[in-house]
């Protein structure tokens, strides 16, 4: 597996176009279109909110009723088709529908996402009137990929696109593509079908529906089910990957170096989207180690990457260790208050931050003053966190919480 | 059961003192004692997160070993004395022996607790030059125990301090009083030893040991534990309560008017705490009924009073009614979507926010910006959410979520 350059999302035998509906009224790319030119094998993960928008409904429905039949999928932003009831659902059908009719595909082919505002109605004469020219537009190559990356985006301030190839077991080369959405609202897995943003997978690899829906689950829960914003977890998440084996090959559920790629793309992915979380200047990754098992390392990384207190901290570049044992210690993972061990990594360096259950020798003096410095000019901070208990790991990431995400989500939004 | 003038906090027999030790280099009271004048039944609650402070440890450890022996609290504010491995250990076995020998009493029968910093030792020198000053002055009264209430504090703007009177079956008049501090690192229960804050309760009523633990942990549920600041779980958490018995009458375990007494005491600091949230400027008051069960009632307005986007909403004075139905999409409650109510309470006006799964007619339009009014100038906003499933309900409180917090909880600590 080699990194490919970014923008490389769109494998053999996929196409994409983004552009303005007007459901934004910045007139923002809001509409999104991926094809295959085959059908290709899909799976999806989808938020674990009791109120889940009518899309998230419609296209868990699809993948249960023809899992290896997907051709398109289209996306809208800035609204979410959310608590939208009945009318809501029939707004989402009937973009599917005429996205199948200009397509010239069956409407079970078709899946959906959206997200943006809860509660207003998809503006449904707009985005039909925009389909036609979603469907002239759609190409291969980098700039479309990336005008769908754009396209799906809400607050979020860069594009997150990611692709990575893989040689499997009998020499094929195999392409993964992916792209997200996400920036706030975002919160850790409440479940095994919780994902936690927008994000789209493609590859030309052959897979089975199974093999699929597998690898993207195992590959979530390490990558964007470990990435925190703001705890808060949306009525719209929806994580979809198509596998439309144009690469032809064998089929690579279990190469090493499939799982691989797609395992990198997603978490090139989470990452992306933990360091444009609302306001973000840092991001933050939290590496635990020493941990009885791989549930109890992710719930630790997870609860530092996710408290309040320590992003607030990082915000302010203020080495506070106290705010990570705490979030340590509330996490529910197992560990004796004397065993633990923080270091702050920067580059080589490794500064101690705690050992032996309490604050590095300095901390509250000069130490503390250099890593304020170190803390100010880092662009991503890393934390090294040892429990001292076994032999399991885990990373999560997050970032830190300024006045601007405050700003951004006090506004009022009519 | 009737309230008394804010301050009341010292039944019969009880008196306090507080003031500088020198902790806090700002000279503001940072040292704060209570005593009984006779042998007191005692109950406590403490954190749930796995990093406790040494006076955590101390005080659970003597309610174990004499429950009905307590004479006196100790409180430090500045330090948390977390982290801080053996030597905090005794550094606060150190401060509880010099009260005790200050006041002449057993060193077991006095508790203690603190709050502030992680990290950094307890100055004891200077708490030990100021125990006998702090002994010297223990009075009763209102101002006395406002000078205790003062003591506790460390972000927070004001003190928090309750009282209500009761009468007994057979006509006895007991008083309850309290005081608490918070206004940071405040989270919902996450067990059933779980409080959220700095609270001492005291009575003049006569209780057993098993009879106040009950009070106090079935009052805390309905509490303290329906507070929500900002998620983290602290590591000093303690409520404490103290019965000295010295009203006379029967044994008050089972009397309604004294556990309605309690509870008054109790809900008004909860309050108290959530309106003084960091940074906060509005109090959040979440009402749910039609939940299945008290549990799911619980959990359903907490997950309201904890998001950070119904708060940052709710600083912009937002009428962002998909945040809140997402807030309970998540909680983990069961309802139908479409079942879904919520209103704005507004004095005698109710001001519909979701119909029947919907948000309510006309406000994305005028009626949002007439409710954008509103929210500008409620100083409390009561939510009333119905989840239409059964008879249960439950209220939490929380606060909104400003520029001022991120501004305190970034500044550099040393």
């Amino acid at each position: 597996m080699s990194a490919l350059p970014p923008g490389i999302t769109l494998p053999k035998g996929f196409r994409a176009e983004g552009l303005s509906s007007g459901i934004k009224r910045s007139l923002r790319p809001d509409l999104a279109l991926w094809t295959s030119d085959r059908p290709a094998v899909a799976a999806g993960l989808f938020t674990t909110n009791r109120v889940k928008a009518a899309p998230v409904e419609l296209s868990a429905e699809r993948l249960r009723d023809a899992p290896d039949q997907a051709r398109a999928v289209v996306v809208v932003s800035g609204v979410a088709n959310a608590l939208t009831g009945p009318v809501g659902r029939q707004d989402s059908l009937d973009v599917m529908d005429a996205t199948a009719r200009a397509l010239g595909i069956p409407p079970s082919y078709v899946l959906h996402a959206a997200t943006g505002i809860i509660g207003p109605r998809i503006p449904v004469a707009k985005v039909l009137d925009a389909l036609p020219r979603a469907v002239a537009g759609l190409s291969t190559g980098y700039e479309a990929g990336h005008r769908a990356a754009q396209a799906i985006l809400t607050t979020d301030t860069v594009t997150k696109e990611a692709g990575a190839t893989a040689h499997l077991a009998d020499g094929t080369r195999v392409r993964v593509g992916g792209m997200a959405k996400g920036s706030g609202m975002i919160a850790p897995a409440m479940g095994p079908l919780h994902a936690t943003t927008l994000a789209f997978l493609t590859t030309d690899a052959r897979v089975s529906v199974p093999g699929l829906q597998q690898i993207l689950q195992q590959g979530t829960d390490r990558t964007f089910n470990m990435v925190s914003i703001d705890g808060d977890t949306s009525t719209n998440d929806t994580l979809l990957a198509l596998a439309n084996g144009a690469a032809g090959g064998p089929l690579a559920d279990d190469d090493p170096a499939f799982r691989e790629a797609v395992g990198s793309v997603l978490e090139q992915l989470a990452r992306a989207v933990a360091r444009d979380g609302e306001g973000a200047t840092k991001l933050l990754t939290v590496n635990v180690h020493g941990a009885q098992d791989i549930a109890e390392a992710r719930r630790a990384a997870r609860a530092v990457a996710s408290s309040l207190l320590v992003k607030t901290a990082l915000f302010g570049a203020d080495p506070n260790v106290g705010r990570v044992a705490a979030a340590l210690g509330y996490s529910g993972a197992y560990f004796d208050s004397g065993d633990l061990a923080v270091e702050l990594v920067d580059g080589r360096k490794r500064w101690p931050l705690i050992q032996g259950g309490v604050p590095a020798p300095g901390l509250e003096n000069g130490e503390g003053k250099r890593l304020h410095t170190v803390l100010q000019r880092l662009e991503e901070v890393v934390l090294e966190i040892g429990l001292g208990q076994g032999p399991a790991r885990a990373t999560a990431w997050g970032c830190d919480l300024s006045y601007a995400y405050v700003h951004i989500n006090a506004q009022y939004h009519t």
